[in-house]
């Protein structure tokens, strides 16, 4: 067992993430960065808080083309952010609805250099702004002689290459939710619900060292499942139910992401058989990893296996995607994604078919882009479907 | 112990939550609404799963003024909308940068029919658009013959209001944690830290029926302690220390929301002044919360007692906020909120001062209005302040 890794980073980390910014920053020819989700606010400052629960207040952080990134933030947030490497923080009494934070945030733009005169925002795909839309409106409004300029794909690219410090994050949370998969036989039994096993798991993930799991589903059925994001369901499970959990389990802020399938009693012969093809079909992707490879070839390698062995389709829109301070982070691996794999980039494989009417395979693991191919951070699924007896 | 509530609602309960709607709508004359994120597509439709922990697709929501909500969503959510009281499910494949649903969600808003020529979105205070900005502004231009309609405050207002199966559900989740608060002295203890704590009271918060814990933060030092919403810290705690822990755990997807301070070995005179003076504040808040009381006379009452109990500040920026199926909500406690509390409202109340610098004392509980007052959904803090020897 791998002992848990440090918690935060060193101050070099966020210096190395702001330089590789205002790098692509100079490139847009953008003087700052204007930033209000909790994963950028997170990238660049290290605050790390369950706080954005409450969507009642805006955040935000402002990345100017030299020196360090501003806060400008609620007052409950600023002992907080004071841990961080940040020195300047600017803040107002929150919740305050005819200005929330939106004068100050101006003010604090209109005092950065201006070289461009174009201001960088995450509008464009996989985007939003965690603020209000009209004090988007706003800034476009009082920022009369500066242009609000998307930089949504700038954010996704950079956050897509995780440096060593969060490949360890993530490679020590796929451990954890492998070992607790693996040991899930051990607690689930024919009779339990979804919900009762989900439950078990949650505890079991916790007493492993793992901080929350925001995200843990299920779906079963008689040799196979028709839905993978609504579990868990509340019916005993059956002797011949093939039960699939997917879970997104969070250490020091990343993510695992990835699903394991299970036979109760018994197994039928098209269910080993779709789980078979499945599990080639990963084999097929692990295999296309590789920087330069795309996107889309990964996505190919793994869809040709499906498809010669039976696939009839598949409802989930893309078969993997990036994972690391988010569930699920750009790129995806789709049919006309066409995004290069590079050198680390943790992504997980996530290939699924309906092999009948109604009746869903999906399998899923998570990996780092090396200069040699894929390197598995989860441990490798069974090659033969798991039955618990 | 209460029996846990059924989960979800009888359809009559989205009925009159879709009639409310329509009836404010047709005062404000919008022609439909057009909701973007999980509580708001949940609150007309039922749809309850975690996949929104996921960042990359957005959904949409159209409430037209009549008849039922309209779905436009992706395809991976297709088979569990099926599942709610929804007829109209109209889907795209997604992920799909270029267009990601944006054509699909205009096609069906230009299909509903018209009668103000406005669409209403959430635009002002306290509301984000879950969906790319670009997109937000590519509606405008296309739908250039509709006014685009701040339609925030009405979701805030609708929302506030909690049904009777709504209120069960709550009022069960502040069981569940009240009885963990109450459990905890038997299961922490001195030179534990407090993620060790806040640990294990994630698993008895499991054990006793509760679904998630998405909140659970602690902060603690020698008499009080500084932060109230970072934690959990790694320092273990020793004789003398006051650790708060603040949770917002989960049942059937609503919230609890409120906090317990310990100490452990002994509680300094100051301290237990401090708590004093916290408890009675919200006494005072008890007493002031009722129908046609405002927030801010609330607010008022238990600030006043905190003045006069020698409080330097506060710097939460509210005293209490509205609770339910998120971990805040409208309306807030403050000195110039002044909505006027209704019965069905579900509020937390939460007092809190520095009572020496860097030292704060925060109580938290979560009450419903009622015709005839505060009625207590968490089991009433102890009068004296617990310490765990």
């Amino acid at each position: 067992m791998t002992s848990p890794p440090l918690r935060g980073f060193a101050q070099t980390e966020f210096e190395a993430r702001t330089e590789r910014a205002q790098r692509m920053m100079r490139t847009l020819e953008v003087d700052a960065l204007l930033l209000t989700t909790e994963p950028h606010v997170r990238y660049f400052s290290g605050f790390l808080t369950q706080f954005w629960q409450s969507p009642t207040r805006p955040w935000f952080l402002l990345l100017p083309l030299r020196g360090k990134p501003i806060a400008v933030i609620p007052t409950i947030g600023v002992a907080g952010m004071q841990q961080t490497w940040l020195d300047d923080i600017r803040s107002w009494s929150s919740p305050q609805p005819e200005d929330d934070g939106i004068s100050l945030l101006l003010s604090t733009i209109r005092e950065l250099p201006r070289r461009f005169g174009r201001l960088g925002m995450t509008l464009g795909a996989e985007s939003h702004l965690r603020m209000p839309a009209n004090d988007y409106r706003l800034l476009g409004t009082e920022l009369a002689d500066m242009e609000l300029v998307d930089c949504a794909k700038l954010m996704l690219n950079l956050c897509s290459i995780k440096s060593a410090a969060e490949v360890e994050k993530i490679r020590y949370v796929c451990e954890l939710a492998s070992d607790s998969f693996n040991a899930l036989p051990g607690f689930a039994r024919t009779g339990q619900s979804e919900r009762e096993i989900l439950c078990s798991m949650r505890i079991d993930l916790l007493q492993r060292g793992a901080d929350h799991t925001p995200y843990i589903v299920s779906a079963s059925g008689k040799d196979g499942y028709g839905d993978i994001i609504m579990g868990p369901g509340d019916r005993p499970l059956e002797e011949g139910d093939v039960l699939i959990i997917d879970t997104g389990t969070v250490y020091d802020g990343y993510f695992c992401d990835f699903d394991r399938n299970y036979a109760f009693g018994f197994a039928s012969d098209k269910t080993r058989k779709a789980y078979h093809t499945v599990f080639e079909s990963t084999e097929a992707g692990l295999a296309a990893a590789r920087p330069g490879a795309t996107t889309t070839d990964v996505w190919q390698a793994m869809w040709s296996i499906l498809e010669a062995g039976g696939a009839r389709g598949n409802d989930v829109g893309r078969m993997g995607h990036g994972l690391g301070a988010q569930l699920t982070e750009w790129p995806s691996l789709t049919a006309n994604d066409n995004t290069a794999l590079a050198p680390g980039m943790v992504i997980t494989l996530e290939p699924g078919m309906e092999f009948e009417a109604g009746k869903l395979m999906v399998h899923e693991e998570n990996i780092l882009i090396t200069d040699d191919g894929a390197d598995l951070l989860s441990k490798r699924a069974a090659a033969e479907l798991t039955v618990i007896v």
